[in-house]
């Protein structure tokens, strides 16, 4: 899922994202609720007219901003406070604002506000803030009312296999559409992360969809993948073509280094991507030196183009049964993607 | 002609300036002298390709730089030095380079390079750099040898009348494929640009192209037009973009203002641009208020749309031999179009 957190997606037309076949954005509501406002789209209309995207959205909570934005953030019992960044007001995030604003945003998958805290905490604070992700999933059911929205809960515990244990056993005895491994990616190692969603994929039902958030790089995804995760969301193809950075075939390609200057190639000579079919580096490193913001767009295209293939040739070879042979065969390959190409070889 | 002075247009694919039916792009010599550099173009292939653009480009000489960058340029009989804002390598653009320049951008249309001074300086001065310009342009023609790309020269003076006809009298003679009036916009009121173009544009021949450099608004576009007219470049569709800032048949509409916070209606309802027939003006400001750029994107097309559309239907009048008749009835509102509109008709 490319992320859409205010309703647009960074740098690109959200056609485009229409084009390369992605069928889930998401959108963030902690962000949504401050601006435009759950009256907004009460009054107005859902997120889909709003942004005119026809296919999925899917709702972060506002969880991870608990995490991120811990310091102006005071959590209770009945939810998180804090003051809107536009103009000062007192808002509260509790589990059932939070779905309230889903409902009205009109998300087609509604994420249940957890507690996310830092995966290398001590177990005490681990175990509270797990104890109070199953309170507040059972808040959110209740607040869920009669939405035909579906639901998904979030299994949390860092990386102690203990507490995921107990976190899944309390999440999955509750009536969710599909299920989430939450607090991942907030200062583990990949190791401890891999083996994290080892131990803890198993624990939830394998016939509803299991999303690990906020992952990651192509080697993530692969192993993750490969440990049964389906879904997932990530800013990088997009965060990279911010500094002008393209992921392909081969490892990152920085185009802000000169090395690419004269070079009359595309990106990744086997990308079938509207920038691939146009441009050389040549030109995309001339626009990034020129501080032309279009090449942004360029970049975006090529790099959700990029992750787009990487998620589709793994969905085929699993429909194949030939993931563990894929796998055997790429891993190296994929783990190197997100290494700096290191030469020019036209 | 929309301005890509970099091989780029500001904010938006090149790909929808086609689709809008544009013909010419402006591109700068000054700027892609300086980077991606005459060499590149020489090695490895022209502006089109380089940018993939298949219509028609004009490549400005550079004169206008002379002007806007007059503190970091020293002009002499030869040409002008300056130093490269990449590098501070020592630099001359002078008739020969710059049309050496032009030739390995393979425009369409290159500009002779002139002397554009503030159209209000004292006559001296003003008779000084028409001459230049004279004496350049003579080099320019000598420079171009076999070129098959068209060659423009440029008539200054200033908004003196007296200097308008010496100029125009001396470069009318060369064999120009087309004539541009120079040194407008850069100083003078409207009403002086008005008479100048007035007592200018018909000193030009009637079967070659006449371009006003530089301009405009609406209203100048339609005054200019009515005195004779025929090609301009001009920024404004893609800059007020940059603010958030978008045409509209009624007044310009800011976006930046939370009078547009409910608005569920297009920027023009008559608008058949991708913008006006996907998003409310409540989701622009949305967007501009989250500071997502893609919105200059989204606004650049309905400006651009905006621009294209005036041009066309002052050429349909022409056509139909209407012109008179369109400009009697529309020259207020066109006119006013240049304003701000002033308020909320929701």
């Amino acid at each position: 899922m490319p992320v859409a957190t205010q309703g647009a997606l960074r740098h690109i037309d959200l056609s485009f994202a229409d084009d390369l076949g992605y069928q889930v954005l998401l959108a963030n509501t902690y962000h949504l609720m401050i601006r435009p406002g759950v009256e907004h789209f009460q009054s107005n209309g859902d997120l889909h007219s709003f942004m005119r995207w026809p296919r999925s959205v899917l709702t972060d909570s506002g969880g991870f901003q608990l995490f991120s934005l811990s310091k102006q953030i005071r959590i209770t019992e009945e939810g998180a406070s804090f003051r809107s960044y536009t103009d000062g007001r007192k808002m509260l995030l509790s589990p059932e604002s939070s779905i309230a604003t889903q409902r009205a945003i009109g998300s087609d998958i509604m994420m249940v506000l957890d507690h996310c805290i830092p995966s290398t905490s001590p177990v005490t604070d681990l175990r509270k803030a797990l104890q109070l992700t199953t309170r507040w999933a059972k808040r959110s059911l209740e607040a869920r009312g009669d939405s035909k929205q579906a639901l998904f809960g979030i299994v949390q515990g860092g990386c102690n296999q203990e507490l995921r244990s107990e976190s899944a056993s309390e999440i999955t005895q509750l009536a969710f559409d599909g299920f989430a491994l939450g607090g991942l990616a907030v200062g583990e190692t990949r190791a401890e992360r891999e083996d994290t969603i080892e131990f803890a994929a198993p624990l939830l039902p394998d016939d509803r969809p299991r999303y690990v958030m906020g992952i990651g790089t192509p080697i993530d995804l692969l192993e993750a993948v490969r440990r049964g995760a389906d879904m997932f969301d990530c800013i990088l193809p997009t965060a990279l073509a911010t500094q002008g950075v393209a992921f392909t075939s081969l490892g990152k390609v920085d185009l802000r280094r000169g090395i690419y200057r004269n070079v009359n190639a595309p990106l990744d000579k086997d990308c079938a991507c509207r920038t691939c079919q146009r441009f050389t580096r040549a030109y995309l490193h001339h626009l990034v030196k020129a501080k032309e913001s279009i090449v942004q767009q360029h970049i975006s295209i090529h790099n959700l183009t990029f992750y787009r293939s990487l998620m589709y040739r793994m969905r085929q070879a699993i429909l194949g049964n030939s993931f563990s042979e894929m796998y055997g065969k790429e891993a190296d390959k994929i783990a190197a993607m997100d290494l700096e190409f290191p030469t020019v070889t036209e």
